[in-house]
Protein backbone atom coordinates (compact mmCIF):
# COMPACT_ATOMS: atom_id res chain seq x y z
CA UNK A 1 0.00 0.00 0.00
CA UNK A 2 1.00 3.57 -0.33
CA UNK A 3 3.45 5.24 2.03
CA UNK A 4 1.59 7.91 4.19
CA UNK A 5 2.53 10.96 6.35
CA UNK A 6 1.11 10.71 9.86
CA UNK A 7 0.24 14.20 10.92
CA UNK A 8 -1.10 14.44 14.82
CA UNK A 9 -0.84 18.19 15.57
CA UNK A 10 -2.93 21.06 15.57
CA UNK A 11 -0.05 23.29 14.63
CA UNK A 12 1.78 21.33 12.02
CA UNK A 13 2.41 23.60 8.97
CA UNK A 14 0.14 21.28 6.35
CA UNK A 15 -2.08 21.34 8.68
CA UNK A 16 -2.08 25.12 9.13
CA UNK A 17 -1.67 25.60 5.21
CA UNK A 18 -4.57 22.84 4.51
CA UNK A 19 -6.69 25.51 6.91
CA UNK A 20 -5.84 28.28 5.68
CA UNK A 21 -7.68 27.30 1.78
CA UNK A 22 -10.88 27.85 3.53
CA UNK A 23 -10.26 31.70 2.83
CA UNK A 24 -10.40 33.03 -0.51
CA UNK A 25 -7.08 34.97 -0.60
CA UNK A 26 -5.19 31.54 0.20
CA UNK A 27 -6.58 30.12 -2.11
CA UNK A 28 -5.61 32.76 -4.71
CA UNK A 29 -2.24 32.79 -3.82
CA UNK A 30 -1.53 29.35 -3.81
CA UNK A 31 -3.87 28.43 -6.73
CA UNK A 32 -5.53 25.04 -4.84
CA UNK A 33 -8.44 24.70 -3.31
CA UNK A 34 -10.03 21.84 -0.99
CA UNK A 35 -12.61 19.10 -1.73
CA UNK A 36 -14.07 16.47 0.67
CA UNK A 37 -15.28 13.01 0.45
CA UNK A 38 -14.85 10.02 -1.18
CA UNK A 39 -18.08 10.37 -4.05
CA UNK A 40 -16.58 13.59 -4.85
CA UNK A 41 -13.08 12.75 -5.37
CA UNK A 42 -14.01 9.69 -6.97
CA UNK A 43 -16.01 11.81 -9.59
CA UNK A 44 -13.41 14.09 -9.70
CA UNK A 45 -10.75 11.44 -10.78
CA UNK A 46 -12.95 9.59 -13.44
CA UNK A 47 -12.91 13.09 -14.71
CA UNK A 48 -8.99 13.08 -14.32
CA UNK A 49 -8.42 15.42 -11.79
CA UNK A 50 -5.98 13.82 -9.30
CA UNK A 51 -5.79 15.59 -6.39
CA UNK A 52 -1.89 16.94 -5.17
CA UNK A 53 -2.68 16.12 -1.78
CA UNK A 54 -5.02 13.33 -0.06
CA UNK A 55 -5.65 13.64 3.35
CA UNK A 56 -7.30 10.47 5.21
CA UNK A 57 -8.69 9.91 8.73
CA UNK A 58 -6.84 7.61 10.96
CA UNK A 59 -9.75 4.51 11.88
CA UNK A 60 -11.53 5.23 8.53
CA UNK A 61 -13.75 2.06 7.03
CA UNK A 62 -11.34 1.24 4.05
CA UNK A 63 -13.23 1.45 0.96
CA UNK A 64 -11.99 -0.05 -2.59
CA UNK A 65 -12.34 3.60 -4.34
CA UNK A 66 -10.54 5.02 -1.63
CA UNK A 67 -7.94 2.45 -2.10
CA UNK A 68 -7.73 3.04 -5.86
CA UNK A 69 -7.57 6.98 -5.72
CA UNK A 70 -4.86 6.31 -2.64
CA UNK A 71 -2.38 4.60 -5.71
CA UNK A 72 -3.68 6.95 -8.36
CA UNK A 73 -2.01 10.14 -6.40
CA UNK A 74 0.69 7.90 -4.65
CA UNK A 75 1.90 7.39 -8.84
CA UNK A 76 1.29 10.94 -9.81
CA UNK A 77 3.41 12.13 -7.43
CA UNK A 78 0.92 13.25 -4.70
CA UNK A 79 1.19 13.85 -0.93
CA UNK A 80 -1.09 11.02 1.33
CA UNK A 81 -1.33 12.41 4.89
CA UNK A 82 -3.29 10.45 7.74
CA UNK A 83 -4.56 12.44 10.47
CA UNK A 84 -7.43 12.11 13.46
CA UNK A 85 -11.04 13.16 12.41
CA UNK A 86 -10.39 16.49 15.02
CA UNK A 87 -8.12 17.73 12.64
CA UNK A 88 -9.93 16.91 9.57
CA UNK A 89 -12.74 18.54 10.81
CA UNK A 90 -10.42 21.43 11.58
CA UNK A 91 -9.41 21.45 8.14
CA UNK A 92 -12.25 21.45 6.57
CA UNK A 93 -14.49 23.39 9.50
CA UNK A 94 -17.39 20.65 9.68
CA UNK A 95 -18.19 19.38 13.05
CA UNK A 96 -18.63 15.51 10.93
CA UNK A 97 -16.39 15.82 8.44
CA UNK A 98 -16.01 13.32 5.56
CA UNK A 99 -13.51 10.49 6.16
CA UNK A 100 -11.39 11.96 3.13
CA UNK A 101 -10.31 15.68 1.80
CA UNK A 102 -7.99 16.57 -0.45
CA UNK A 103 -6.02 19.02 -1.98
CA UNK A 104 -6.55 20.19 -5.88
CA UNK A 105 -5.00 22.54 -8.27
CA UNK A 106 -7.28 25.83 -9.53
CA UNK A 107 -8.26 25.58 -13.17
CA UNK A 108 -8.21 28.07 -16.30
CA UNK A 109 -11.11 29.99 -15.90
CA UNK A 110 -10.05 31.83 -18.78
CA UNK A 111 -12.96 32.20 -21.37
CA UNK A 112 -10.59 31.12 -23.74
CA UNK A 113 -10.81 27.77 -22.18
CA UNK A 114 -14.44 27.71 -23.62
CA UNK A 115 -15.12 25.94 -26.49
CA UNK A 116 -19.06 27.35 -26.74
CA UNK A 117 -19.58 24.18 -29.00
CA UNK A 118 -19.08 21.72 -26.82
CA UNK A 119 -22.30 21.95 -25.18
CA UNK A 120 -25.94 22.92 -26.44
CA UNK A 121 -26.34 24.76 -22.59
CA UNK A 122 -24.40 26.88 -20.81
CA UNK A 123 -25.17 28.52 -17.49
CA UNK A 124 -23.79 32.44 -16.85
CA UNK A 125 -24.41 34.16 -13.49
CA UNK A 126 -23.89 37.54 -12.69
CA UNK A 127 -22.25 39.19 -9.53
CA UNK A 128 -23.90 35.99 -7.90
CA UNK A 129 -22.44 36.14 -3.81
CA UNK A 130 -23.64 32.88 -2.36
CA UNK A 131 -21.31 30.25 -3.08
CA UNK A 132 -24.30 27.99 -2.35
CA UNK A 133 -26.25 29.38 -5.02
CA UNK A 134 -22.76 28.73 -7.01
CA UNK A 135 -22.19 25.47 -6.36
CA UNK A 136 -26.02 24.21 -6.98
CA UNK A 137 -25.76 25.79 -10.56
CA UNK A 138 -23.24 23.87 -11.18
CA UNK A 139 -24.82 20.70 -9.92
CA UNK A 140 -27.43 21.81 -12.25
CA UNK A 141 -25.58 21.91 -14.88
CA UNK A 142 -24.17 18.82 -14.57
CA UNK A 143 -27.98 17.34 -14.89
CA UNK A 144 -28.71 19.08 -17.68
CA UNK A 145 -25.58 18.39 -19.61
CA UNK A 146 -24.31 21.77 -19.53
CA UNK A 147 -20.95 22.63 -20.63
CA UNK A 148 -19.97 24.55 -17.68
CA UNK A 149 -20.47 27.51 -16.13
CA UNK A 150 -19.40 31.35 -16.90
CA UNK A 151 -19.24 34.16 -13.89
CA UNK A 152 -19.76 37.42 -14.88
CA UNK A 153 -18.03 40.22 -12.74
CA UNK A 154 -18.21 40.01 -9.02
CA UNK A 155 -18.88 36.55 -8.32
CA UNK A 156 -18.72 34.27 -5.25
CA UNK A 157 -15.52 32.20 -5.30
CA UNK A 158 -16.41 28.73 -7.08
CA UNK A 159 -13.22 27.09 -5.65
CA UNK A 160 -14.60 27.74 -1.80
CA UNK A 161 -15.26 25.01 0.49
CA UNK A 162 -19.03 25.78 0.35
CA UNK A 163 -19.46 26.01 -4.12
CA UNK A 164 -17.29 22.76 -4.30
CA UNK A 165 -19.58 21.15 -1.11
CA UNK A 166 -22.86 22.36 -2.68
CA UNK A 167 -21.90 21.38 -6.60
CA UNK A 168 -21.78 17.50 -5.37
CA UNK A 169 -18.80 16.90 -7.72
CA UNK A 170 -19.61 19.16 -10.58
CA UNK A 171 -17.45 21.56 -9.85
CA UNK A 172 -14.78 18.63 -12.05
CA UNK A 173 -17.49 17.92 -14.74
CA UNK A 174 -18.79 21.50 -15.29
CA UNK A 175 -15.99 23.92 -17.54
CA UNK A 176 -15.63 27.36 -15.61
CA UNK A 177 -15.01 30.73 -16.71
CA UNK A 178 -14.39 33.76 -15.04
CA UNK A 179 -14.96 36.70 -16.93
CA UNK A 180 -15.93 40.98 -17.24
CA UNK A 181 -19.29 41.83 -19.05
CA UNK A 182 -17.19 43.59 -21.25
CA UNK A 183 -15.09 40.76 -22.30
CA UNK A 184 -17.60 38.41 -22.20
CA UNK A 185 -20.32 40.13 -24.48
CA UNK A 186 -17.75 40.21 -27.35
CA UNK A 187 -16.74 36.80 -26.75
CA UNK A 188 -20.34 35.69 -27.16
CA UNK A 189 -20.79 37.44 -30.46
CA UNK A 190 -17.61 36.35 -31.96
CA UNK A 191 -19.85 32.76 -31.96
CA UNK A 192 -23.49 31.94 -32.36
CA UNK A 193 -24.48 31.63 -28.75
CA UNK A 194 -27.98 32.33 -27.56
CA UNK A 195 -28.02 34.49 -24.78
CA UNK A 196 -31.18 34.16 -22.48
CA UNK A 197 -32.41 35.38 -19.40
CA UNK A 198 -35.88 36.09 -17.30
CA UNK A 199 -37.04 39.32 -17.73
CA UNK A 200 -40.44 41.80 -16.70
CA UNK A 201 -39.50 43.73 -19.77
CA UNK A 202 -40.58 42.97 -23.40
CA UNK A 203 -40.54 38.77 -22.65
CA UNK A 204 -41.81 36.20 -24.17
CA UNK A 205 -43.31 33.25 -21.74
CA UNK A 206 -40.47 30.68 -21.03
CA UNK A 207 -42.25 27.56 -22.09
CA UNK A 208 -41.83 27.01 -25.71
CA UNK A 209 -39.96 29.98 -26.04
CA UNK A 210 -37.34 29.77 -29.17
CA UNK A 211 -34.54 28.71 -27.76
CA UNK A 212 -31.16 27.52 -29.77
CA UNK A 213 -27.79 26.10 -29.41
CA UNK A 214 -25.43 26.88 -27.83
CA UNK A 215 -27.99 28.57 -25.52
CA UNK A 216 -26.31 30.55 -22.84
CA UNK A 217 -29.12 31.22 -19.73
CA UNK A 218 -27.81 34.23 -17.94
CA UNK A 219 -29.04 34.81 -14.12
CA UNK A 220 -28.00 37.79 -12.14
CA UNK A 221 -27.06 39.24 -8.58
CA UNK A 222 -29.25 37.96 -5.36
CA UNK A 223 -30.42 41.19 -4.51
CA UNK A 224 -30.21 43.15 -7.84
CA UNK A 225 -30.89 40.94 -10.53
CA UNK A 226 -29.67 41.47 -14.38
CA UNK A 227 -28.49 45.34 -14.85
CA UNK A 228 -30.80 46.55 -17.73
CA UNK A 229 -28.13 46.94 -20.15
CA UNK A 230 -27.44 42.86 -19.58
CA UNK A 231 -31.15 42.49 -20.27
CA UNK A 232 -31.13 44.44 -23.31
CA UNK A 233 -27.94 42.68 -24.82
CA UNK A 234 -30.28 39.21 -24.83
CA UNK A 235 -31.41 37.84 -27.37
CA UNK A 236 -34.07 36.20 -25.73
CA UNK A 237 -36.04 37.38 -22.87
CA UNK A 238 -38.34 35.25 -21.12
CA UNK A 239 -40.71 35.27 -18.06
CA UNK A 240 -41.61 32.76 -15.97
CA UNK A 241 -45.11 32.60 -14.25
CA UNK A 242 -45.24 34.32 -10.60
CA UNK A 243 -48.51 33.71 -8.89
CA UNK A 244 -47.90 35.14 -5.50
CA UNK A 245 -46.24 38.01 -4.06
CA UNK A 246 -42.99 37.44 -5.10
CA UNK A 247 -41.47 38.30 -8.14
CA UNK A 248 -38.52 36.18 -8.68
CA UNK A 249 -37.11 33.06 -7.85
CA UNK A 250 -33.63 32.41 -5.83
CA UNK A 251 -31.21 32.88 -8.53
CA UNK A 252 -30.27 28.99 -8.42
CA UNK A 253 -34.08 28.15 -9.15
CA UNK A 254 -34.27 30.40 -12.10
CA UNK A 255 -31.24 28.90 -13.68
CA UNK A 256 -33.04 25.02 -13.24
CA UNK A 257 -35.87 25.85 -14.12
CA UNK A 258 -35.01 27.75 -17.24
CA UNK A 259 -32.44 25.25 -18.10
CA UNK A 260 -34.63 22.22 -17.86
CA UNK A 261 -37.37 24.05 -20.24
CA UNK A 262 -34.41 24.89 -22.41
CA UNK A 263 -33.27 20.81 -22.36
CA UNK A 264 -36.92 19.71 -23.33
CA UNK A 265 -36.36 22.29 -26.39
CA UNK A 266 -33.01 21.87 -27.51
CA UNK A 267 -32.86 17.68 -26.46
CA UNK B 1 -46.21 59.95 15.48
CA UNK B 2 -45.46 56.63 17.51
CA UNK B 3 -44.18 56.30 20.69
CA UNK B 4 -40.59 54.59 20.48
CA UNK B 5 -38.21 53.08 23.49
CA UNK B 6 -34.63 53.90 22.69
CA UNK B 7 -32.05 51.49 23.62
CA UNK B 8 -28.11 52.02 23.93
CA UNK B 9 -26.68 49.22 25.52
CA UNK B 10 -25.74 46.06 24.07
CA UNK B 11 -26.76 44.09 27.57
CA UNK B 12 -30.17 45.69 27.47
CA UNK B 13 -32.35 42.78 28.43
CA UNK B 14 -34.54 43.23 25.43
CA UNK B 15 -31.49 43.05 23.08
CA UNK B 16 -30.46 39.75 24.52
CA UNK B 17 -33.87 38.54 24.24
CA UNK B 18 -34.36 39.30 20.71
CA UNK B 19 -30.42 37.84 20.09
CA UNK B 20 -31.56 34.64 21.83
CA UNK B 21 -34.33 33.77 18.66
CA UNK B 22 -31.79 33.16 16.67
CA UNK B 23 -31.38 29.95 18.65
CA UNK B 24 -34.05 27.51 18.16
CA UNK B 25 -34.61 26.53 21.38
CA UNK B 26 -34.82 30.31 22.60
CA UNK B 27 -38.02 30.79 19.74
CA UNK B 28 -39.52 27.61 20.84
CA UNK B 29 -39.66 28.36 24.61
CA UNK B 30 -40.93 32.10 23.57
CA UNK B 31 -42.83 31.18 20.00
CA UNK B 32 -41.64 34.04 18.80
CA UNK B 33 -39.46 34.23 15.40
CA UNK B 34 -36.85 37.12 14.45
CA UNK B 35 -37.92 38.56 10.40
CA UNK B 36 -35.98 41.47 8.84
CA UNK B 37 -36.34 44.01 6.16
CA UNK B 38 -38.52 46.46 4.75
CA UNK B 39 -40.07 44.71 1.98
CA UNK B 40 -40.35 41.43 4.31
CA UNK B 41 -42.14 43.23 7.33
CA UNK B 42 -44.49 45.09 5.02
CA UNK B 43 -45.02 41.66 2.74
CA UNK B 44 -46.25 40.15 6.20
CA UNK B 45 -48.26 43.43 6.93
CA UNK B 46 -50.32 43.13 3.93
CA UNK B 47 -51.29 39.82 4.29
CA UNK B 48 -52.15 40.25 8.12
CA UNK B 49 -49.24 39.10 10.42
CA UNK B 50 -48.05 42.63 12.13
CA UNK B 51 -44.69 42.13 14.29
CA UNK B 52 -45.15 42.22 18.55
CA UNK B 53 -41.97 44.51 18.22
CA UNK B 54 -40.60 46.65 15.21
CA UNK B 55 -36.52 47.32 16.19
CA UNK B 56 -35.38 50.24 14.19
CA UNK B 57 -32.37 51.73 13.39
CA UNK B 58 -31.70 55.35 14.46
CA UNK B 59 -30.83 56.98 11.44
CA UNK B 60 -32.44 55.17 8.71
CA UNK B 61 -33.81 57.04 5.95
CA UNK B 62 -37.94 57.80 6.08
CA UNK B 63 -39.84 55.58 4.14
CA UNK B 64 -43.96 55.82 4.07
CA UNK B 65 -44.22 51.67 4.41
CA UNK B 66 -42.14 52.02 7.14
CA UNK B 67 -44.15 55.29 8.56
CA UNK B 68 -47.03 52.88 7.50
CA UNK B 69 -46.07 49.60 9.62
CA UNK B 70 -44.75 51.54 12.61
CA UNK B 71 -48.53 52.92 12.89
CA UNK B 72 -50.03 49.59 12.44
CA UNK B 73 -48.08 48.31 15.20
CA UNK B 74 -48.71 50.86 17.61
CA UNK B 75 -52.51 50.73 16.89
CA UNK B 76 -52.04 47.06 17.31
CA UNK B 77 -50.53 47.86 20.65
CA UNK B 78 -46.90 46.41 19.77
CA UNK B 79 -43.60 47.48 20.92
CA UNK B 80 -41.76 50.10 18.91
CA UNK B 81 -37.90 49.92 19.58
CA UNK B 82 -34.84 52.54 17.84
CA UNK B 83 -31.50 51.14 18.63
CA UNK B 84 -28.12 52.12 16.56
CA UNK B 85 -26.90 49.79 13.50
CA UNK B 86 -24.45 47.86 15.47
CA UNK B 87 -26.99 46.25 18.09
CA UNK B 88 -29.31 45.64 15.26
CA UNK B 89 -26.22 43.80 13.62
CA UNK B 90 -25.56 42.15 16.93
CA UNK B 91 -29.70 41.28 16.71
CA UNK B 92 -29.45 40.09 13.52
CA UNK B 93 -26.21 38.11 13.32
CA UNK B 94 -25.81 40.22 10.10
CA UNK B 95 -22.91 42.84 9.30
CA UNK B 96 -24.65 44.76 7.08
CA UNK B 97 -28.20 45.08 8.68
CA UNK B 98 -31.26 45.80 7.29
CA UNK B 99 -32.84 49.43 8.99
CA UNK B 100 -35.69 47.28 10.31
CA UNK B 101 -36.33 43.94 12.23
CA UNK B 102 -39.23 42.62 14.36
CA UNK B 103 -40.51 39.83 16.60
CA UNK B 104 -43.03 37.42 15.31
CA UNK B 105 -45.40 35.25 17.13
CA UNK B 106 -45.00 31.88 15.03
CA UNK B 107 -48.14 30.70 13.46
CA UNK B 108 -50.01 27.17 14.46
CA UNK B 109 -48.04 24.34 12.36
CA UNK B 110 -50.75 22.05 12.79
CA UNK B 111 -52.03 19.75 10.01
CA UNK B 112 -55.51 20.07 10.62
CA UNK B 113 -54.52 24.03 10.05
CA UNK B 114 -54.38 22.43 6.18
CA UNK B 115 -57.23 22.61 3.94
CA UNK B 116 -56.00 20.89 0.97
CA UNK B 117 -58.43 21.80 -1.32
CA UNK B 118 -57.16 25.47 -1.20
CA UNK B 119 -54.68 25.46 -3.48
CA UNK B 120 -53.78 22.83 -6.59
CA UNK B 121 -49.93 22.93 -5.64
CA UNK B 122 -48.40 21.97 -2.62
CA UNK B 123 -44.64 21.60 -1.57
CA UNK B 124 -43.48 19.32 1.20
CA UNK B 125 -40.04 18.45 2.49
CA UNK B 126 -38.83 15.49 4.05
CA UNK B 127 -36.32 15.66 7.08
CA UNK B 128 -34.65 18.61 4.76
CA UNK B 129 -31.61 19.96 7.23
CA UNK B 130 -30.42 22.99 5.43
CA UNK B 131 -32.99 26.02 6.48
CA UNK B 132 -31.87 28.05 3.15
CA UNK B 133 -33.20 24.99 1.23
CA UNK B 134 -36.50 25.57 3.07
CA UNK B 135 -36.34 28.93 3.05
CA UNK B 136 -36.05 28.81 -0.95
CA UNK B 137 -38.97 25.79 -1.18
CA UNK B 138 -41.09 28.93 0.62
CA UNK B 139 -40.31 30.98 -2.36
CA UNK B 140 -40.87 29.19 -4.88
CA UNK B 141 -44.07 27.78 -3.52
CA UNK B 142 -45.00 31.67 -3.20
CA UNK B 143 -44.14 31.87 -7.29
CA UNK B 144 -45.59 28.87 -8.27
CA UNK B 145 -48.92 29.45 -6.15
CA UNK B 146 -49.03 26.91 -4.07
CA UNK B 147 -51.09 27.01 -0.97
CA UNK B 148 -47.87 25.53 1.29
CA UNK B 149 -45.12 23.75 2.43
CA UNK B 150 -45.74 20.48 4.92
CA UNK B 151 -42.65 19.83 6.92
CA UNK B 152 -42.33 16.07 7.52
CA UNK B 153 -40.29 14.15 9.80
CA UNK B 154 -37.42 16.34 11.12
CA UNK B 155 -36.58 18.95 9.30
CA UNK B 156 -34.51 22.35 9.87
CA UNK B 157 -36.63 25.01 11.49
CA UNK B 158 -39.37 27.12 8.88
CA UNK B 159 -39.05 30.00 11.56
CA UNK B 160 -35.18 29.95 11.77
CA UNK B 161 -33.03 33.61 10.60
CA UNK B 162 -31.81 31.65 7.72
CA UNK B 163 -35.45 30.30 6.53
CA UNK B 164 -37.29 33.55 6.57
CA UNK B 165 -34.08 34.99 4.99
CA UNK B 166 -34.04 32.57 1.84
CA UNK B 167 -37.90 32.68 1.59
CA UNK B 168 -38.02 36.35 1.14
CA UNK B 169 -41.43 36.76 2.99
CA UNK B 170 -42.96 33.93 1.59
CA UNK B 171 -42.99 32.79 5.38
CA UNK B 172 -46.09 34.89 5.93
CA UNK B 173 -47.56 34.02 2.40
CA UNK B 174 -47.73 29.78 2.49
CA UNK B 175 -49.14 27.97 4.95
CA UNK B 176 -46.46 25.88 6.83
CA UNK B 177 -47.36 22.28 8.65
CA UNK B 178 -45.31 20.06 10.12
CA UNK B 179 -45.73 16.41 11.00
CA UNK B 180 -44.60 13.40 11.48
CA UNK B 181 -45.23 10.81 8.08
CA UNK B 182 -46.94 8.27 9.75
CA UNK B 183 -49.57 11.34 10.83
CA UNK B 184 -49.46 13.07 7.37
CA UNK B 185 -49.95 10.06 4.90
CA UNK B 186 -53.42 8.97 6.87
CA UNK B 187 -54.38 12.63 6.17
CA UNK B 188 -53.58 13.01 2.41
CA UNK B 189 -55.57 9.90 2.06
CA UNK B 190 -58.70 11.20 3.90
CA UNK B 191 -58.75 13.61 0.73
CA UNK B 192 -57.88 13.44 -2.66
CA UNK B 193 -54.24 14.51 -2.78
CA UNK B 194 -51.80 13.21 -5.25
CA UNK B 195 -48.34 12.77 -3.92
CA UNK B 196 -45.49 12.79 -6.38
CA UNK B 197 -42.05 12.49 -6.05
CA UNK B 198 -38.85 12.10 -8.13
CA UNK B 199 -38.07 8.66 -8.30
CA UNK B 200 -35.08 6.52 -10.27
CA UNK B 201 -37.63 3.47 -9.53
CA UNK B 202 -40.59 2.63 -11.54
CA UNK B 203 -41.12 5.82 -12.85
CA UNK B 204 -42.79 7.82 -15.50
CA UNK B 205 -40.66 11.21 -17.40
CA UNK B 206 -41.92 14.00 -14.95
CA UNK B 207 -42.52 16.32 -18.57
CA UNK B 208 -46.04 15.75 -19.01
CA UNK B 209 -47.00 13.30 -16.17
CA UNK B 210 -50.73 13.17 -15.19
CA UNK B 211 -50.82 15.61 -12.24
CA UNK B 212 -53.72 16.48 -10.94
CA UNK B 213 -55.11 18.75 -8.11
CA UNK B 214 -54.24 18.77 -5.27
CA UNK B 215 -50.65 17.59 -5.97
CA UNK B 216 -48.13 17.10 -3.55
CA UNK B 217 -44.57 17.42 -4.39
CA UNK B 218 -42.35 15.65 -2.49
CA UNK B 219 -38.43 16.33 -1.62
CA UNK B 220 -36.34 13.93 0.67
CA UNK B 221 -32.82 15.14 2.76
CA UNK B 222 -30.35 16.66 0.69
CA UNK B 223 -27.90 12.98 1.75
CA UNK B 224 -30.08 10.52 1.80
CA UNK B 225 -33.24 11.78 -0.65
CA UNK B 226 -36.45 10.13 0.14
CA UNK B 227 -37.52 6.93 2.09
CA UNK B 228 -38.08 4.07 0.28
CA UNK B 229 -41.36 3.35 1.74
CA UNK B 230 -42.27 6.94 0.84
CA UNK B 231 -41.42 6.73 -2.65
CA UNK B 232 -43.42 3.27 -2.70
CA UNK B 233 -46.44 5.19 -1.28
CA UNK B 234 -46.32 7.87 -4.03
CA UNK B 235 -49.42 8.35 -6.76
CA UNK B 236 -46.82 9.30 -9.10
CA UNK B 237 -43.23 8.53 -9.23
CA UNK B 238 -41.98 10.73 -11.98
CA UNK B 239 -37.69 11.22 -13.90
CA UNK B 240 -35.71 14.19 -14.46
CA UNK B 241 -33.44 14.05 -17.13
CA UNK B 242 -29.90 13.82 -15.72
CA UNK B 243 -27.42 14.21 -18.30
CA UNK B 244 -24.54 14.45 -16.59
CA UNK B 245 -22.00 12.66 -13.38
CA UNK B 246 -24.75 13.37 -10.98
CA UNK B 247 -28.03 11.40 -10.25
CA UNK B 248 -29.93 13.72 -8.12
CA UNK B 249 -30.27 17.73 -7.74
CA UNK B 250 -30.58 20.27 -4.97
CA UNK B 251 -33.79 19.30 -2.82
CA UNK B 252 -34.98 22.68 -3.62
CA UNK B 253 -34.15 23.00 -6.84
CA UNK B 254 -35.82 19.36 -7.67
CA UNK B 255 -38.97 20.70 -6.10
CA UNK B 256 -38.99 23.84 -8.61
CA UNK B 257 -38.41 22.01 -11.98
CA UNK B 258 -40.88 19.68 -10.39
CA UNK B 259 -43.68 22.35 -9.06
CA UNK B 260 -43.34 24.12 -12.70
CA UNK B 261 -44.24 21.59 -14.57
CA UNK B 262 -46.94 20.38 -12.21
CA UNK B 263 -48.04 24.18 -12.62
CA UNK B 264 -47.85 23.80 -16.55
CA UNK B 265 -50.27 20.78 -16.62
CA UNK B 266 -52.93 22.53 -13.79
CA UNK B 267 -52.72 25.99 -15.17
Amino acid sequence: MAQRRQITGFSNPTVKFLRSLREKKHRKAAGKFLAEGLRLLTDARECGHLPETLVMATGREPHPLLDRLEADVQASGGDLIECDTEILAKITGKDNPQAVAAVFAEFDTSLASIDCDAAGIWLVAQALRDPGNLGTMLRTGDAVGAGGLILLDDCADPFSVEAVRASMGAVFTQQIAQARWEEFLPWLRAGKGQLVAASLREAVPYRGAPYAAPCFVMVGNESRGLPEAYEAACDLRVTMPMKGRADSLNAAVAAAVLAYEVLDTLG
